[in-house]
């Protein structure tokens, strides 16, 4: 049997990573013990946190740690199982992504019907990518039909996914802001009543300019001059649902904070910092609601796939400068 | 019958307010017309939120009009009434302060009686300054009993509520900064578990020192670096209740931001902020259980009174330079 290829974190990245930050390394393929799989993964997920983990400091997740796997969301194939209830020729659901065998422990997989969706879905929008939107936006952000909805980031995978809940919600108006023209165009494909690059102008007047009369609900990807324009925009009681601030990821200083921030008294606003695995109890509800609206041709989730573990580094890269479009996987 | 002698606006401050900004002008004593009272003012009071009416910028509450009468929470004694359900000698609420006599529809006061409370509680414990601490621990901070709080400007007339009521309903630990040695010495009177001086350390360093396990709830008068203490101390799902931003409403540059915002995300925090007047729904419970307190002797409230009309601009600079003890009042 050939080698188990996996990705290592080689040093940990100031300021914006590097491909030397990483290390490919080929072990030998695992072997179950009792309770365990070994999983041939056949597609990984990226996600803007990782970047989080690679610094060694406490945070909602540890750190990864030097000279070994990354790890992260991946979808794959039993072929050794050691427990009940698995056996070769299952796809199942686990976190040991960044490598090309996993061995875990059976109660850390979950199983997934590769007949209803791509497997690349349960990493995305059936998955935590698209819980993120879904809870973020209703539960956190509290939306009601007939608001308006400013999203960041809303070309990426959780962005897009919230503007088109929003608009199947029933929000009266859903701006979002993104990185390049051909990203502002695909949001207008998606739906979104108004979209802007925020290269072309200050944050604050181009929200100014697609929500004339205010919003009602941030979903901040972004942080930094998005989330000030977005205070300064928000409605009297108006909330803030907080989901990541990418723009900071890779400062080495400390980050522009809003200036504004004393407007959330007068105005009443909530800011509501969120991790989707507070929102577990959604989950039934959220895939029948999803899954139907896939089903219905409704929804719509783009998905950037990059082939090969070697080009994972290089897949992170991208996504943290923004070269996906949706949701951004490898596929090993 | 002698002039009524009343304060104005005479100049928009530019950073800190000073004596100049005020003028003292005396005027007839005005006469009521069909469905109004006029009152003499017994007691007024001074707030810091008064100071963001100065500027003239769209807010919660109009700017205050130059060379007119300022105007904010008073207590007076209605001397004539052409109004149903007014007599003179009725000791009446209403919003028309920094003046000796008010003339206002009757359907702009409520009657208040003065043998169960002196009248300046009626502007404090009792009134809008109570029910904000009250609210905004409460319902704004959703405190629970066994929580550890934190408040800023504690010996303030909100501050120094909301520590007390902390402790009634149950907190574990209460932790309060202000802005002197006698301050903090009140707080220890008052129950506090710790408090400091804001001025002896970095608050970031104080905090830590008073709350190592951290705090469940900051209640926010201050903003600044005290909110960004806060937010690098809350647990888990912690909350902030703002309140105001005292250490904010004076600087001409644009104020100083936490910097450290970005946690709210992985500890999952709420920023809110909030006006006393969204919620008037409790005030029937907070008056019945804030009176039962002050009866058993449970419940403390500092005043510092001023007197004379003629001091009131003194008295509002002293509130913004931290010299009152409690509730800052004119007597009229």
């Amino acid at each position: 049997m050939s080698g188990n290829r996996e990705i290592h974190l080689a040093s940990r990245p100031q300021g914006w990573p590097t491909a030397e930050n990483f290390r490919l390394v080929t072990t030998d393929v695992p072997t179950a013990a009792d309770g365990q799989l070994v999983v041939r993964n056949l597609v990984m997920s990226v996600d803007p946190y990782m970047r989080g983990r690679m610094n060694d400091v406490k945070s909602y997740v540890p750190p990864f740690r030097l000279d070994a796997p990354l790890d992260g969301g991946a979808v794959g194939e039993v072929v050794e199982s050691r427990a009940d209830g698995f056996a070769p020729g299952d796809v199942v659901l686990h976190g040991l992504g960044w490598r090309e065998y996993a061995l875990l422990d059976a109660k850390a997989a979950r199983k997934v019907d590769p007949t209803l969706a791509p497997v690349g879905a349960y990493l995305g929008v059936l998955g935590l990518t698209g819980l993120t939107a879904y809870a973020g936006l209703l539960e956190v952000g509290g939306m009601r039909a007939g608001e308006t909805v400013f999203v960041s980031a809303a070309a990426g995978s959780v962005g897009s996914l919230v503007g088109q809940i929003a608009k199947l919600k029933g929000a009266a108006r859903v701006v979002g802001s993104a990185g390049s023209p051909a990203k502002v165009e695909r949001l207008r494909e998606l739906g979104f009543d108004a979209a802007f690059d925020y290269h072309d102008a200050p944050v604050r007047d181009s929200l100014r300019a697609a929500a004339p009369d205010g919003i009602d609900v941030y979903f901040d990807n972004v942080g930094g001059d998005h989330l000030e324009a977005a205070i300064g925009a928000l409605r009297p009681h108006g909330r803030a649902a907080i989901c990541g601030m990418i723009a900071q990821y890779n400062d080495s200083e400390p980050p522009a904070a809003p200036r504004n921030l004393a407007l959330v008294i007068g105005k009443q606003l909530t800011l509501r910092g969120f991790l989707v695995n507070s929102h577990n109890h959604l989950r039934d509800q959220f895939v029948t609601e999803m899954s139907g609206w896939l089903r219905d041709g409704r929804l719509h989730h783009d998905e950037t796939v990059v082939d090969g573990i070697e080009n994972a580094p290089e897949a992170f890269l991208g996504l943290l400068r923004g070269q996906n479009l949706g949701k951004m996987l490898v596929r090993l």
